[in-house]
């Protein structure tokens, strides 16, 4: 297993932790994060609104600052780690990608559905165009056989993206899932290979391990896990166990774990556990969108949510069918009332 | 990678826990937690005190209420299930066992230092007399190569024991060294092995997922991992990713993670997260009962105590061995020094 391999360290805790402080975050909170784990040496440190750029809505929940401001706040402290966005199309605009270049970022992440990625070619080309770093991001990889994801990640490459990540959104895979996935799409790219672990089913470490002995090169991570739902692979236990395994990440493990202990805990608003809720959404491989409304209609049927979720993830339902759910309840009730 | 293999599921939620509520377990928490893990269908409750029967003292930290009681308690519940105790040899004693067999504990795991099995011979020996089921625990398995571990199970194996559990202690050990270990035990003895994953390193479920694919068929979890240090691996999503596999269990997930949220998650001190202290153990591989000592001489010589951890775990220092922690802490200063 020893290895002197390089991998890059993407800590997400200011994006997809901002899910996990409502988005919340201070100037005062991401001068602190970033800078610490720009100290750490973690190569990309990401930072936007949970949902991406422009995310703050009522819809997607309001941020606490602008994303101008926090971009800016953490750009006067990142000296060698690069500034890194989120953008998913059709919430963020080519314009936002301007914003953030000059508000100093110099990677974007553009996310889409794991079958949609022809909706983030003109995002990649703007970025290219402004001089950035461009990355293919896959959500909900669990949802597609590995050829389907394959051919979205040759698609994300054919726009100029400069790699491509692989998303385990709703935690719901474990190891051979992912080692199916990312392997497949190593094989069939010319560009490195990314993953997003999700730790519904407590193998987001595990999963992320998983993806680089099946040839990723980039992970993602976030300082004691902060994310939406059970939150990802925690960025400090990942350095720790890929430093174990002879893995080269020049991220300085006690840096980073001080950052985790010392500057992001104290300003959680919850301990990152694996609650049944986060689990179950794993379990059924559903995103948490579903879950609100999994409830009323358990609630309107006499039913046990968790049926529901299962039935949900069994369908392959995705984000936007949600009004869908309270037929299926309403299948379910009238199978178990049959029975 | 689907399969209709049986599991047996150990829950240590009553006695690996009882270290993360201080050991103040009342009869009325284990009525309920141990009645619920019954009709969820787990097959073996452990409960005493997390350093074994007779544990409570002023070096391990006084029980609330005695084994004795809660036994009993336990042992009114138990529908289907087996009402398991562990005893450290040097701690319990064979009167402790039979206090436990007269309780109602029909099966003991006999727990020793990974080179020590030889000092759980006549407690094995009685368990059997007694007519319980004896299972050799052997503990700190990452501190001993798979061949040593191998020869101290042959030797548990040879006083009876129905079956020999691996335990990473330490919360040590990733999947590979996992797979060495009970994989040799597996080829090595004819009883079947069992395993028991510490969350140090964030890889508990994955470390017990290994152990199963080495040839495991019992594997230790607690509810929401609670446990000494990171805690154990989260029963309820142990028995959630066995089905997922396609593995049996028996246990029944949507009442088990019930348990979890709605009995175990109420009455714990603290969320069973991540933090530093016990990353750093996992990451050097040495035993709590260091931590104290560690910072003391930390201090003392102006280092950081993790430094002195890491330099511990090279030596493959024990416990028992605490006072030479100065002595090592002393060397890295002088060393410092010379630089």
């Amino acid at each position: 297993m020893s290895t002197n391999k390089f991998i890059h360290v993407v800590d997400t805790t200011l994006r997809d932790g901002s899910h996990a402080v409502s988005h919340q975050f201070t100037p005062e909170q991401v001068t602190a994060i970033a800078g610490g784990l720009d100290a750490a040496g973690v190569e990309y440190i990401e930072i936007s609104h949970g949902d991406g750029l422009a995310g703050s809505s009522y819809n997607y929940g309001w941020s606490a600052v602008s994303e101008k401001e926090l971009l800016k706040a953490a750009s006067k402290v990142i000296k060698n780690g690069k500034l890194t966005v989120l953008l998913l199309p059709g919430i963020g605009t080519v314009e936002d990608l301007k914003m953030a270049a000059d508000c100093g970022a110099k990677v974007v992440r553009v996310a889409t559905h794991v079958t949609e990625a022809d909706i983030g070619e003109q995002h990649i080309g703007m970025a290219k165009k402004l001089g950035m770093m461009a990355v293919g991001f896959l959500m909900m990889c669990h949802m597609a056989p590995p050829e389907k994801v394959v051919e979205q990640a040759k698609l994300f490459e054919s726009y100029g993206a400069d790699y491509i990540n692989i998303a385990d959104s709703a935690g719901a895979m474990l190891p051979e899932d992912v080692k199916a996935r990312v392997g497949a799409v190593v094989e069939a790219v010319k560009v490195p290979v990314g993953f997003h672990a999700h730790n519904n089913l407590t193998m987001a470490t595990a999963n992320a391990l998983a993806a680089v002995e099946a040839g990723a090169t980039f992970l993602d991570g976030a300082c004691r896990g902060l994310g939406a739902g059970a939150g990802n692979a925690q960025t400090e236990a990942l350095v720790g166990v890929l430093d174990k395994l002879g893995y080269r990440t020049g991220v300085d493990f006690y840096k980073v774990m001080d950052v985790a202990e010392e500057i992001v805990e104290p300003i959680m608003h919850r301990p990152q556990v694996v609650r049944n809720a986060p689990l179950m959404l794993g379990y059924a491989g559903v995103y948490s969108s579903f879950l609100l409304h999994t409830y009323r209609a358990a609630e309107k049927f006499n039913l046990d949510p968790r049926d529901i979720l299962v039935e949900l993830g069994r369908r392959r339902m995705v984000g936007g069918q949600e009004d869908m759910i309270v037929d299926v309840a309403y299948q379910l009730a009238q199978k178990r009332g049959g029975n």
